[in-house]
């Protein structure tokens, strides 16, 4: 069996923001060399999601606004966790709604995907550095 | 390792509905011959989705109604991505509440469950020929 | 390929809440002696989550508030799901927007995470044994 590890690393430069990352993670399993396996690809924050759908700007700008909608960013105070000093209760919501990782399958050395998945990460609680997983087994 | 993959093909004669594919991904586990390993199963379509849960009627159409207030079909109009000459949008936003994918355990041959774990496939803008993807990799 | 199986039993005291079993996976991913590799831990049960966020006592809170105003539990008529005689219908709600299950990185004999990374399991219907099942598969 082999394994393989790679960081990919984000400075989005707003509060939030999505990031397709397809490519990347199209990169890192080429460098696995695993032809059947799984892609593991995961935030490593709690603040940010990685998942799976369809790279259109107007369905970006949708899920901004429904999930500002379900899970508001402001008042602050109005999370208990905002109580600690922070500001970001909203975005472990929204991260919660968006999800924490995808596990897509690797067949024939590619990403085994419909026609318009794409990789996003999304973030919540930018202008900072932070990073995403991508962990592959096979062979 | 053996890895082992099948497509699940579904045509949907309505805009949404539920459906168990429990006895598909089983005979797809008897197919794989993995006795011991990891089942994912996703929707490769973006307005899909692949989830675990009851097998109950009431709570399929509890489903249906709860989604509809959290990210309602209509009016067309409230979403930018429309604007594309879609009008699914709404399926976007319902299938990421209900998520792409499953990973299952596989023991001694089985899907590995609790006792009221069923896999279905969940269809939110059909009346069309779409797939599920199970891969299977393991020993 | 190595794997390894365990159930963690739980008897939550009350209907909701949360408990961090991050220690307890880390014990059977010991057990387990895999190095490289994928963990998976769901919940067996259709009214439990298993999810990764911070462990803060405000955001805990926070959850708890957000999830009854999303998916409430009372009145329970407003659920077809317990004309059935359950009272439970908004459980597999909180469940859905939490979801069953998480994979996580194994590298080097550890979960690879982020430096606030907790694995939690929820409970929504507790009072009662329930369990959750840790997978592990690698080398």
């Amino acid at each position: 069996m082999k394994s393989y590890r790679k960081e990919l690393w984000f400075n989005v430069p707003s509060r939030r923001d999505f990031v397709n990352i397809t490519p990347e993670v199209e990169e890192a399993l080429r460098e696995s060399g695993v032809q059947e396996g799984l892609c593991l690809v995961n935030a490593m924050h709690i603040t940010a999601s990685v998942f799976i759908n369809d790279n259109e700007a107007g369905l970006l700008s949708d899920w901004e606004r429904w999930l500002e909608e379900l899970a508001p960013e402001k008042p602050y105070s109005q999370y208990a966790h905002n109580n600690t000093g922070e500001d970001n209760a909203d975005a472990h919501l929204k991260r919660t709604l968006m999800g924490r990782e995808v596990v897509v399958a690797v067949t024939k050395g590619q990403l085994d995907f419909g026609p318009w998945e794409r990789i996003f990460y999304a973030e919540f609680d930018g202008r900072r550095r932070k990073r995403a997983l991508v962990k592959i087994i096979g062979e």
